[in-house]
């Protein structure tokens, strides 16, 4: 095919390198040499995406010279194209321009098919787009009598020939779709092609764009980003209630639901799908296109999500051994989860981890790319939510495991607790002398001591409803820095002489973070104070059960992924003890890591065997049957704040003076008792 | 694993030898040597598919002796199974005996899992079966705390350590009856594994029966046989009529309907799919099986009766170009074409050839083995129905056409014509010299002239009520060797004076063949012997063409696929000219071939790659575009008897005596000038 003594071409920024025959075009001569240059009309001057650069000029480092005359001229089809979109000057359709000297060619990032993808608004990593489905414009040959070969054999012959597609198959349905679409479209189609082997869709006019839907199933929300599938554009993003909340707030209660109804697994099911459905026609809508575009969803959730999303039984999630039906990734069509798409759209779940670990780990893990972590830096990811999922990565290994936290994070099981919605306090700062608090409500910018608080309150319309979870967390950790709560999470009656708000209830007190004259009173009491004890006991001791495993005795980086871990301040989280020891700059919010990971996971198919082989190497390690994992729980108890002497904690917060402990004989989980003595050791140090 | 010191195993009938540790089971044995012994139960001792008979004695061949103490002692196991099965003496159950010193064992038929199958009852050629589903007891590791892996790849990997299966992968619905399956079943389960790779159903309880449907969709009736997958037994076999035939007797006019009616298709394809549901329902019903135990459908039919099937839009296959929307197979899932069975279960369609040779004659083409047609013996293959599919085989050439024979060979268009029913005379012979008829009616044993004919006709209770093809084609053959009818094919009128059959019929005569005094009149008319003539003709034509193409003068079988082919008297055949010049004894009916091919790729996944591969070095010609086609159709007109001077034909009947041709100018087909002439030389030769 091609010799020395043909022109020698190159090309940018792969260095990809060959001889070709003179006339070859820049797109043959590409996917000769192994370039994957986008192309979706099949060299018809229509879709622009092959547009590259031809660099002209000496190249001593290659030991030619590329002029002009090295390209052949632009003809008819070309230049309408140029006239019609507006291609710089400098660019060719490699479709249409043919190699006729040595040549240096740059293709630029839109126009490589593996390009990178970076996508700030929904903070995910950069990465490398890799298609999952394509799209090829493509003229068949009409049949003649004595025509071999039916349509769907002629449309393969076609799509081989034009872009080198091999081995191709179609379903019975695409098989029909291809049938009319071919007659409709006077013999030339536009096809897409999963994982460059199977025809799952045709239309009869030129089409360049089909949509992808990346869902992250929560227990109380859905989120949801319509998507671009070629270049990876999120076009819309939402979120909706997760109507499943009816048969049970959190988890375990759905999974009674379940063993109590005989349909309850199936309502359930049908609940979720029919959210999904209206989230993604919602977004459909918001941006005018339809529906029938989408061709591919990929899914994320947490072991019970995904088990009623897919129909499979929850139950035996719901007690121990917490066996999963399937911890592979679960294809299958979107019509068979009642989903409104392309009646060829595909559905990608990712694989659940272990019996509480589950896709929504998957996609975190993909995300944040466990793989780049250095040996020696032991990163911990923690994705909090009713139950707090959480990965170590160390010395090359990758440890999960999950913590039962409880819904007090969420604000459930909190006196005046609700979910993060307008009108929620999110933030709180307590006055050290005085125990006045300063607030933020959720849907107002404003901080309560603001002159404009009341009227952008009044705006907002939504009043002072409740504490959301990194309100609970900021205001016990601010009531334990202002003395209030004590390190063994006591509210400390005595402070009721020093201010209005330490108000007695019952045998115990409660701090009133809120109390207009008339309106909703927003308490913290001694109970709720408890909750996120036990709470944030749970999840410090899954984090040091997989610490023990991975025998390491401190992490070097803790990444919160979920909404929660995206509200929560690190500086409170580190107070409060709910993570591990860690110098306060390498605390981050990692984001909805899990819906990021389900984006990367629809716009590349490399992804998914990446996260498939990922997941097969985590070690699981189950809280349950881990009696060190009770012993750090009951340890944990106590609201340390930050104890290691590499802490700058202290030169952040000032921390309340040291205390005897005294044990409660009334609690069953005594406090910790250790980590109390290090941070008076600690404060008495400074 | 083995080493020469180990003893040696060698296995009949197939040949494999190879050593083998000591205390190996000769189930493993036989696989590490590559012998595929059958065993369902997975060494349980339950199922008994793989008893193998060990030799003992002296074995010069292959210098070994082998004593009983070569194999190890019967277990209680084993010694059950043979008290409850009745299992021979000399039988060991290979998964529970095991290798002690050098054997020399039998695996017998029943054993082997690519064995033999011989079907008589439906004269399907004897062939190997390779069952595409097979079933594998296996148990699973209970879920334990810390247990890694879910249900699904637990189970994969116990079908990994005791079948050998690999890199299996499972769809959502399986994955969700595997879920309960385990657990209803106490961690062991039966599975269905299909093509070695996809588990596709999974029981609770030990199975060793999954049931296949083997079905040839003919325009007229729809024939169905109920198979046990794994025996290839034939458990029941029914008939059922098309009721498409309500939207058009014929092909084309079903294209019609479907043309003018905007769901005629859908309606079409909604009653065939509930035709093959109601007759599978029939069978399952007659044995006493459940459809829910039917995991594949393997299915045959012509191409309008292909698409209509598979609600691929059947008009482009009304006109030219005649396109088929594929000519691949097509595999489906059987709920998609509303079929109750398993809800795993497929369907495997064959592959269409060409746009009038459809998938029925793939399955000719499986059951008759053209690739054992030697070289120089020219085989023409005939499947007749509306149209006829001709293949030839040719010096290692396969050429397939379709003529339009038109209906008259079914009866339709013929004005006493009926379909092969009860009541239907099939069979006629006429007296040389009387010109009086005896003929035999479908349904009644006796000749018309029998003693015993009336009172059996008054016992089967439909009274004579028309002619069927088999019988229009042998009365008009017999009134031609009697001389009623010319080789122009005209109804000698001057005969009407010598017998009283011979009636007027406005300006032509017709041949009075049943004439009760009360009840219906079988009447032979002009237009009748026109009609067969020009469906003769065709076939005729469609033969000689392929012979063209295939440079060949002549053929050296034939064989009759089909209904009609499996009546129609070779003689008769060869007396109208139906089929080109052969030995009688060469001209054989093939059965239902299309039916048999059907049953072989249900149960053969071999032959359904291999059927895949012949047909795709099928040549296709096109009648409608060869003008030799019409100069052949135009020269087959006349009726002939037997030309070639390798005839035995004389020797069975008497041939009229030869006469003069006179054209008739009223025909726009003239007769077949140069055949009648070379009649007449023929007859004169004598």
């Amino acid at each position: 095919m091609s010799a020395p003594a043909d022109p020698l071409v190159i090309f940018t920024p792969s260095g990809r390198r060959g001889h070709v025959p003179p006339g070859t075009t820049l797109l043959d001569a590409g996917r000769a040499l192994g370039v994957d240059i986008d192309a979706t009309c099949g060299g018809r001057g229509i879709c622009g995406r092959c547009a590259v650069v031809p660099a002209f000029g000496s190249f001593p480092k290659h030991g030619i010279n590329v002029d002009a005359s090295h390209v052949s001229a632009e003809m008819s089809l070309e230049a309408e194209y140029r006239r019609e979109s507006g291609m710089a000057q400098d660019r060719r359709l490699s479709c249409l321009c043919n190699v006729e000297g040595d040549l240096v060619i740059d293709v630029p990032p839109e126009s490589q098919v593996h390009r990178q993808v970076v996508r700030k608004e929904l903070s995910v990593r950069p990465f490398e787009l890799d298609p999952v489905l394509r799209l090829y414009q493509v003229s068949v040959e009409p049949p003649e009598l004595g025509t071999v070969g039916g349509d769907l054999t002629r449309t393969f012959e076609a799509l081989e020939r034009e872009s080198g597609l091999e081995n191709l198959t179609a379903g019975l349905r695409a098989t029909h779709e291809l049938q009319s679409a071919l007659r409709d479209g006077d013999w030339t189609v536009t096809v897409a092609i999963r994982d460059g082997r199977e025809l799952v869709a045709a239309w009869p006019d030129f089409k360049d764009r089909v949509l992808g839907v990346a869902i992250d199933i929560g227990s109380t929300t859905i989120a949801a980003h319509l998507v671009d599938l070629a270049s990876g554009d999120v076009l819309a993003s939402g979120g909706a209630m997760n109507p499943q909340i009816r048969y049970g707030e959190d988890l375990m209660s759905r999974v009674s639901y379940a063993m109590l109804h005989a349909e309850g697994a199936a309502e359930m099911t049908k609940a979720v799908r029919g959210a999904i459905d209206k989230l993604t026609a919602t977004l459909a809508n918001r941006v005018g296109v339809k529906r029938a575009d989408i061709l591919e969803l990929a899914i994320v959730g947490n072991p019970i999500m995904h088990h009623l999303l897919l129909g499979l039984d929850p139950t035996p999630l719901g007690a121990a051994p917490f066996a999963l039906a399937t911890d592979r990734s679960v294809e299958t069509d979107a019509v068979g989860l009642g989903l409104h798409a392309h009646p060829g759209a595909r559905v990608y779940v990712l694989p659940c981890i272990a019996g509480h670990v589950g896709a929504d780990t998957a996609g975190v893990l993909l995300a944040e790319q466990p793989e780049r972590v250095a040996a020696d830096r032991p990163t911990l990811i923690v994705d909090v939510g009713t139950n707090a999922e959480l990965v170590l990565v160390s010395g090359g290994r990758l440890l999960a495991a999950s913590s039962p936290t409880g819904p007090a994070f969420e604000g459930a099981q909190i006196s005046s607790g609700q979910r993060a919605a307008p009108g929620a306090i999110e933030r709180v700062r307590i006055d050290r002398q005085t125990l006045e608090p300063r607030f933020k409500v959720i849907g107002v910018e404003a901080w309560s001591d603001d002159a404009g608080f009341e009227p952008a309150l009044a705006e907002a319309g939504t009043g002072v409803t409740g504490i959301c979870g990194s309100g609970i967390v900021e205001v016990i950790a601010e009531l334990f820095l202002a003395g209030v709560i004590t390190p063994d999470g006591t509210i400390d009656g005595s402070l009721a002489t020093r201010s209005p708000r330490i108000v007695a209830d019952g045998r115990t007190f409660s701090y009133l973070l809120h109390a207009p004259k008339d309106g909703q009173r927003v308490v913290v009491t001694q109970n709720d104070v408890r909750a996120i004890q036990l709470a944030k006991a749970a999840l410090y001791a899954g984090a040091r059960l997989l610490m023990d495993h991975a025998a390491v005795e401190s992490v070097s980086e803790v990444r919160l992924a979920g909404a929660f871990g995206s509200q929560i301040d690190p500086l409170h989280a580190l107070i409060l003890g709910l993570v591990p020891d860690c110098e306060l700059p390498s605390v981050r919010a990692a984001g909805n890591a899990a819906g990021a990971g389900a984006l990367i996971a629809l716009l590349s198919g490399a992804s998914r065997r990446e996260i498939e082989a990922t997941v097969r190497r985590v070690e699981k390690i189950e809280t349950a049957v881990e009696p060190r994992f009770q012993a750090h729980f009951v340890e944990a108890m106590a609201i340390p704040h930050r104890t290691a002497p590499t802490t700058n904690l202290a030169k952040v917060v000032e921390l309340p003076a040291p205390r005897e402990i005294e044990p409660r004989q009334s609690s069953s989980r005594p406090p910790n008792r250790r980590r109390a003595a290090t941070v008076a050791t600690a404060v008495e140090e400074r």
